[in-house]
């Protein structure tokens, strides 16, 4: 019994509506979908999880809204306060490119740069938030984020009729076991769970494999953290609840390379002037690279996540 | 009697469906939609009224086809020949900007670089044309072109369920149009003039106004080119059948300034991710200027249309 269901999703998707954008999908060939998702406000998806755990919460304490984050989970809290009137606190490693720690600070939020990883800043959030009694919305391991998070999975089944396939990149996981809720009862091949929904290719960069180590180990167990895509898949271990989610029959875990990543980030822009981060390019790698080939006729929807990124380094 | 019909436009849609893209809508406030048409192939609009006059043409000479171009019409040309296996010959002026250049290289086109601004290569185009017999694809000033630029009409209808007003920028005016035709039958609140389709917003940078000053004049006439527009709305007179076109009563004239596109590039970048060349930018600059400010409940489209930039430069 997993603690967050499709129904969850639905809930979120009516609370968090008007707020989070419902991002567009664009087909690059025929059955092949790029989700959007980077253009959605603050530059990746974290707002749906944001929005959703924040109007969930009822009344707030005085101390508003506190979150760590390698960067994108911050903006998008900074950024949902913001919107909401709330207070933000955010802490973010060391990691962090400076992109997103000048960005939050334009979101006006209170800001502390403190551990070497994302884990370390999560640390030090928690002490805080038991000290000022605030909210704390998780990046991946809560409920309501992994529910806010799912209404991607929603819209694609809306915008697409239903994929075969949805190709999505996991750190700690909430994303893609968010999708993996919301797209429950779309249409999907997966044999032997007919009417279950579509199978979910979960991607991660080979240098951060908290999943596919979770996988092998049974259980959730920390890994080192390194690579391009550090600063946004760079938790160290999968989420107790979306391991849950992820370990079920529809998920497959594939790994990608950095240079893959690369190479797809700059295809992305060659080719069709999206302008992804690192991160936000892992889905597709993916598929360029041929670690997940679509077979013909299937219908695939990949994830484009995230565009907190110097643009300078596009054609890099 | 116009020489193009809304039915012109259906029949292009049909002819270049699955060549060129049906870029997604994003609605980034209620009822204020951006066309995404700079994720089209080759970053602008340009290869829809390239492949539709391509396709139009029955056999082709064995010269292949030729055009003249600020850059855009080049590029989109250049992919549309590649995709057709056609030989194409591209003439391009000095000011054309060096990714774009080198975007036509990489596409496998024969470039002359000639003339110091559109018009100048366009000349040198045609006489070229006259000695080998290629097919000539014009910019903006031929039927099918107008036609093919006029599908994104068609899409802008079906994908917002139909809206008041269409901002759309104008060089030599086959783009805004082919969208005036393409929305007809859509309903539009333009008055007198009720089932004719949207107003059209046809924004001009100030320093290349070519339809404010045929409007004025009652005909085409030259105007000085320069600016940040200019190497991708540097025709320097309204091409005759879009004037005839655009002279319409749904059609209104605006002007922006530089100033205001280049803010709005950045707008664009900062606020959605979306990595605009100056001339995409300009409709928007139009909202965001005040130029064209929306009434309360007004359904707004604003087109979106070019992204053969530099990613370097959208942050200054
Ligand atoms: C752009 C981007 N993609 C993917 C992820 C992974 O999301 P999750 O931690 O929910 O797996 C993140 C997390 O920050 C991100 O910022
Ligand atoms: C990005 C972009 N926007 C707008 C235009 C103007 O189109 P038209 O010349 O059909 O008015 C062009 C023309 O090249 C363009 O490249």
């Amino acid at each position: 019994m997993t603690t967050v269901s499709h129904e969850d999703v639905r809930a979120a998707a009516g609370r968090i509506g008007g707020l989070a954008l419902r991002t567009p999908v664009l087909e690059i060939s025929p059955g092949l979908f790029l989700k959007l998702e980077l253009l959605q406000h603050s530059g990746s998806f974290k707002v749906r999880g944001a929005f959703n755990r924040i109007l969930s919460a009822g009344e707030l304490p005085d101390g508003g809204v506190i979150a760590a984050s390698g960067g994108n989970h911050g903006l998008a809290v900074a950024y949902a306060a913001r919107e909401l009137g709330v207070r933000a606190e955010i802490f973010v490693p060391e990691v962090t490119s400076p992109v997103k720690v000048a960005g939050l600070k334009e979101l006006g939020a209170h800001i502390t740069q403190t551990g070497a990883i994302y884990s370390e800043a999560a640390e030090a959030a928690a002490k805080r938030a038991a000290e000022t009694g605030a909210l704390t919305v998780h990046a991946y391991d809560q409920p309501e984020v992994i529910a806010g998070q799912g209404t991607t999975g929603l819209e694609i089944v809306e915008q697409t009729g239903g994929v075969d396939t949805v190709v999505v990149a996991v750190g700690g996981g909430g994303f893609a076991a968010g999708i993996t809720l919301g797209t429950v009862g779309s249409p999907g091949p997966v044999a032997g769970v007919s009417g279950a929904g579509p199978r979910i290719v979960a991607v991660e960069p080979e240098r951060i494999p908290t999943l596919r180590a979770a996988l092998e180990a049974g259980r959730p167990v920390p890994v080192e953290v390194s690579g391009v895509g550090a600063d946004a898949l760079g938790a160290s271990t999968i989420g107790g609840l979306a391991f849950e989610i992820l370990s079920g029959p529809r998920v497959e875990s594939a790994l990608v390379t950095d240079e893959a990543i690369m190479a797809a980030r700059r295809t992305l822009w060659q080719r069709h002037r999206i302008a992804a981060e690192p991160a936000g390019a892992a889905a597709y790698a993916a598929v360029l690279s041929g670690v997940c080939t679509p077979s013909p006729g299937e219908r695939v929807a990949v994830v484009v996540c995230g565009s907190n990124t110097d643009p300078a380094t596009l054609t890099t």
